[in-house]
């Protein structure tokens, strides 16, 4: 190995700058909204926007002085004074970095006020912070990947409208099989878009504060909000209440709903995260599946808009985003199945199951967002050619409605005479280079039964494309807000 | 290797002897009821209901003869006719089990009539007949898990109940953190078992019958239904009704609902089954997992009814239930992970993604369904040891409630001080073994700052559940149905 | 719901019969001679060939009389004692199976001899037997699979030496790029065969039994060996002796090798096993997925050998194979996650971590083995169409050989001027719809430049296929055995 | 919400700033060399060095004029004309950063020369250069990775040493089961380490260049080579030549080995890496279940260096170690789950699996590097607690050794009159609280069978450690170079 080739790879460096990943190998997030909503940076202002309402709840209720929270917001706002690589580094010897953040945010409220700085995180377990932080970001990242799914939505409604009754092969095992229509496959993928919809958008309607302390009990803001005198034990029932209308209080300050109990260990909504995140890589996997078969160059049905195709062949175009979702779709299952599998966390603040769920969750929130804002770009961009689907409906020489003349014929002619009838035609067709109905008008044992314009017929692919056109209405009149028109 | 012995594992063997899995690999649902419920005979029984309802629903439509669907069924009910092996055999050349069943079940039909056998069948895919089978299998597993966590849920409430102030340690990164209360625990485990029923109850309220034909077109059930006079293009509109009209009919013949589009393709179904049952699977594994640690031989504040244990050591049993519920935690978000992928289904009806579904799905509703059965019975024996409880909390000789002792003295003296007298406390108190709050009275710079007996019930751990008593209060007003009871 | 159908998924069956899984929902596997060999059938048996063996092994040391073997392995040879459905039963209340396969043995034998069936599983812990019967069973199915795998290879090195020259479309990103050649394709789909192969034969040479007692120290089967005299403290060194010497024995006794520890929470061996398998299972989806590709009704360049294809359409015919190969590799990698993920066991044995193995265990043995036996099949099967290769190798127009043409003309006239030159030509090919090579003759730039004749030879896609034909020679020198034949 | 919380977490912000991940949500990882070697910045590096690497190669075979890779070597050597966020947002388009790296490496290498600026990527496709830079990458990973698994195998092995003989209860399914020793223990623990390290050892001897050109042909090498006179067909052996020669050039350019096929879509390479980074985030993880258990409150038998204990509680400190690797171990498993569904990938290159790989590797191999950063120093700092063991055998008065006596008295007289014997006296040690000897000694039907002092022996743990120190000495002989000591 040469030596300077091989130096390029081990040189030092300072270590904020080779360590981070900034979306060189995810070109499905690089640079999309979500990605922004999702970096480090985001979770160090989401952890500092926890920590200040933490401190507005408790003002609230009285158990700070007046003031507190805006100083506390003051200094939280000083970007200066939050170093995110440093947290990071500083994260490992107590496992979250939420402790370092913390003390960063002390010293720089105490710059301002020492009374003020006795408040910071007072009372609160690091996972009360980075939990509430995390259901913060996720719900940026949600709003954004719901914005990403309407758009794609009515772009798809708008192609299913207009190829309503466009004939295209319908496809199965990779065989063609009976005609469908492109209007029928284009509100297929915009249903599975709407029912993506549907599930982030009702996890967005349920993401929790976080809040318990220690041990999910809230005992220590009731002990750091207890008086100065001597306590007896008939002043307990208060204490407990202060946890409660603590609780109460944080969501109100976050913006975010009250949970049932401390969820430190009952990860619910992560897991509901976990699962609406899935479904939504897999539903824009369905899409981007179809356009990479139907974008292949032998079949050239669809294309993507800026795909790079030459205007020499409008048909030919690299798929480069249903690339980009497809990737997608491979990874956020197994990312959803870490979470899924930290359900099972022990105790009231668990040994690495909790630690287990950050990254990937990111990671789920992030790859799903670029997918859900390619799927949006290729949705609209999106163009079909009728002309190839109407040319590859002839491909296997008019087999492709084969089901429907054996249908017809058997109710005419016994299902076993009109199965021969229909093979030998085919026969005919393919050595003879005929159209099926003309090998079938040869087929004496038809004569009588089925003239050659019935047969024509019979053999229009477009005209065997069965409830589609129905089906397709049905399906857009199912609202992007779950209702539906009615018919 | 002596022959003897190694022949052991060689023999020939009938196939369909040798090749079963009967649960001896999968003790977590041997004998369970939900093991029956999805066995190879279950999905034929539910295969030949799916036949037989589509003929019901034709016949319902004036499609067939009145009568024809009480012969398919007088036919679908012969057990002789349809042998699970030999259906298994014969399902692999062509992919899939439904090519022969309904052959068979075509020839069974034939013996009682020749008109009726021809509508056997009709117009259908092999998809439609697996995916309403395995709706039917999916919702009669639902229900059986649906039981169990109601009765896992019931009993839970009662724990938490008897148990709303009983102290223990609550442990985090598996050290005790501070107290909680063993009532809060169990209210923590409901809560998780109510989460579960939610999301399995919601799932199966939408379970779709599927009906499309080969391309998801409804074509070929209008073709077939197409009367024996040519066909004009003006009787296209009826035709496709014919299909959603079939559908609904089919619906309300199997009691599965109408799905929005056929989703041969379209897999919201079967996601969502992945996703509830992920969830039921970690939500249980969070129960075994607190059990499985609190019946560690060291710890013994819990122990299984059943267990085995002697009657020398009543906390001494083995968490056979947990482990198994454990088992099944570990298992279940992988099987989820392959169903979610599916989703990406390319074309009309996809080459793999849909075959590598069934197993998966079948295994994830059965072994759930073991570890709700499991953790019913694991929760209405599970027996609390306070005492064992009692004595954890003193293992740190008082540390435990540290942080309170922190918050109090901090008000009154600093907090930098504060910590001082305790943390010296605490190295008294090992020192001496004596109790911490003895220990702190000997120390001077308390002296006027806090009474001998305020010390001691600072130092009293079940004075420091917090809100613990009044969040297991809320939490057991949520009922079973997903109502609460007002306060 | 009409209660005819709806009857027909509850109906009360025997358990045995309806709980089953005989293979209706994997027909990947069913009926190939590893289904059998994993069955739960084999795994008794082998469970029964484990504890005949260790008591062969105890024999040999001297610790049982002699004869002691024989009548424990007469009574495991009779069928009629070990019933499979009951054992699985019986498994879930100490939740393994060997604790009532072992109760039958001892039955069985003490019906020959009491005295034998005092030796039956003595100093044993479930562990030592299930995982040995386990490596056992793997053991039967590896060489199933190699066999399997060295018959696909053997018949793709015949397509590869066949089509070493055939050339066809290279396609990226579903998109036409530059030529290749059928046989390199083959030849890729045998060097990941081999890759396989060679995966699983170093697995198989180094599954190893296990045996160790309750705690992994070998101290009960030296307890059981003391005599009956009192036991003084310098017969210690002996009695350690005794457990590795057992070890020895009973590797030798079962054909497996002797492990460097009881491995009973150090699961090197099944984490190998997952690596192994979910490696074949990818390779052999990745010759799934070009056929897959390859056999769409536009593309028609391959066709499995009985994929039901019609006289009249020699390249038409359902992938069958294919799909089920496909279906394997989308479950196996997750299969195998919960393998890896079993690797992190605590304790001497494991509260779930090793009961999760079981099942994942068997079903990714049972489903690579299907896939392999599909795999051979396929191979020795297909049929390849270069008319139809050649054909779509003309589908770009030309531009398949563009990037050779500019890297020719950039050579001689700078590379803008090339591209523009090779740019246009495909556009007037595209307009006046004339070969590529004409097209460009037409261009006065490039006249002096290039001749009519060297443009028709940089133009044949067959003529710019590389190294093709020297990659297909160099890897079919690569032998099934690991070895490599000399150039 | 307060909206002045509520902006902390959706202020604007400059892209590359907060889409960042620079380590805050990753502690097992953060600020290790892994971390750094594996960042966004070291892949731009290497691809540098593969795209210099490359041309180094041509100009070594005569296809590009002496000195041309030293112009390029310096161009890719000055680092601000590589801006790592600028290539990432430019990846997005054409869904790889090759695309956007090699033009600004042409950019800056034309700025020294024309001529040598032609050179640049020529004849290579996007997939050689990212494929052969994430070996370079890998193989730089595995190489902190091994230093840190052969450190963390030195640190165990020297506590296998110290504490051979040291007793210890051993658990099973969460139970004390019978005695075993800490050495045992940690022998264990090495040994795995020690597969790890051969696993991972294997991996990267074997990592190859990846060259092929666009479809695997290595045809544009040649073309590009090819002379400006005209082509003659038989030149064509030369051409082909012209590719292995290269490939073998590429290979010596960059140290890594020469792969039998180009590998874009045959992704051995990959799939090992999966195999070994799952096995090694697996191997320990199960160091660090055990550490936690063993770490509990109440168990206190060994404690991490730096957990922040308190001098008072020499055994309480948190695990942070064991957590961050217990994060790890949870989360590995799936990313090698992903990439070994990436092995099914179709055509030459494929539209989403290649994608789908370069997040999830990067993961894997970072996420792995600081688990073993973090087991190296758990390994060198970890204290044992030997007191604890010793008081913790007690726990179930005498009934961990109750295997032991069962054997010895059944011997002697009948194993069920033994069981009686020892069952009666385990109640009466309780009972009366003494130790189990003790209680047997008055039984009088031991009278005669068993002398005290025997019972005394018999029931000391520390006698029933069987070949605990055997095994121990002998997996001590295996080296860390997967050599052994003779013995």
């Amino acid at each position: 190995m040469t030596s300077g080739d091989a130096a390029a790879n081990s040189g030092p460096a300072a270590p904020g700058d080779t360590a981070a990943d900034v979306g060189l190998l995810a070109p499905v997030r690089a640079g999309t909204a979500v990605e922004n909503a999702t970096g480090d940076a985001a979770y160090v202002r989401a952890l500092l926007a926890a920590e200040t309402a933490l401190v507005r709840a408790q003002e609230s209720l009285g158990h700070a002085p007046a003031g507190t929270a805006d100083t506390v917001a003051s200094a939280a706002a000083d970007a200066t004074r939050f170093d995110v690589r440093s947290l990071a580094l500083r994260a490992r010897s107590g496992g979250n970095p939420v402790i370092p953040l913390a003390a960063d945010l002390t010293a720089a409220v105490a710059e301002r006020s020492e009374e003020a700085a006795a408040h910071v995180h007072r009372g609160a377990t690091s996972q009360d912070i980075l939990d509430t932080a995390a259901m913060l970001v996720a719900s940026e990242a949600l709003r954004l990947i719901l914005a990403d799914l309407d758009r794609a939505a009515a772009a798809l409604a708008l192609i299913a409208a207009e190829h309503r009754d466009t004939p295209m092969a319908g496809r199965t095992l990779t065989q063609h099989a009976v005609p469908t229509t492109f209007g029928l496959k284009a509100a297929g993928w915009r249903s599975l878009v709407l029912d993506a919809r549907d599930r982030i958008a009702a996890v967005l309607d349920t993401l929790p504060v976080q809040l318990g302390g220690a041990a999910g009990t809230l005992a220590a803001f009731a002990a750091f909000a207890e008086p100065a005198e001597p306590v007896a034990d008939e002043l307990r029932a208060t204490d407990r209440d202060t946890g409660l209308s603590l609780v109460a209080a944080y969501a109100d300050a976050t913006g975010l709903t009250v949970p049932p109990l401390p969820w430190h260990t009952l990860r619910t909504p992560v897991a509901d995260l976990a699962g609406a995140l899935a479904f939504t890589a897999g539903a824009l996997g369905k899409l981007a599946a179809d356009v990479l078969v139907l974008s292949r160059t032998e079949i050239g049905e669809v294309s993507e808009s800026t795909g790079g195709g030459s205007s020499t062949m409008p048909h030919k175009a690299n798929p480069a985003r249903a690339v980009l979702i497809a990737s997608a779709a491979r990874q956020v299952p197994a990312l959803a199945g870490i979470l899924y599998g930290a359900l099972a966390a022990e105790d009231e603040r668990p040994p690495g199951a909790w630690h287990a769920e950050w990254q990937p969750l990111r990671e789920a929130l992030r790859t799903v967002g670029g997918a859900a804002d390619a799927a949006a770009a290729l949705a609209e961009g999106l163009r079909a050619h009728p002309g190839r689907m109407r040319a590859n409906l002839g491909a296997t020489g008019g087999l492709i409605v084969s089901e429907r003349l054996t249908a017809v014929l058997s109710a005419r002619m016994g299902r076993a005479t009109a199965r021969t009838a229909v093979t030998g035609g085919a026969a005919r067709a393919a050595r003879e280079r005929i159209p099926l109905h003309e090998a079938l008008a040869q087929d004496p044992a038809l004569a009588g039964i089925v003239s050659p314009g019935e047969l024509a017929t019979l053999t229009d692919p477009s005209g065997y494309t069965g409830s589609a056109g129905l089906l397709v209405d049905r399906a857009l009149r199912r609202h992007h807000d779950g209702g539906t028109v009615p018919e």
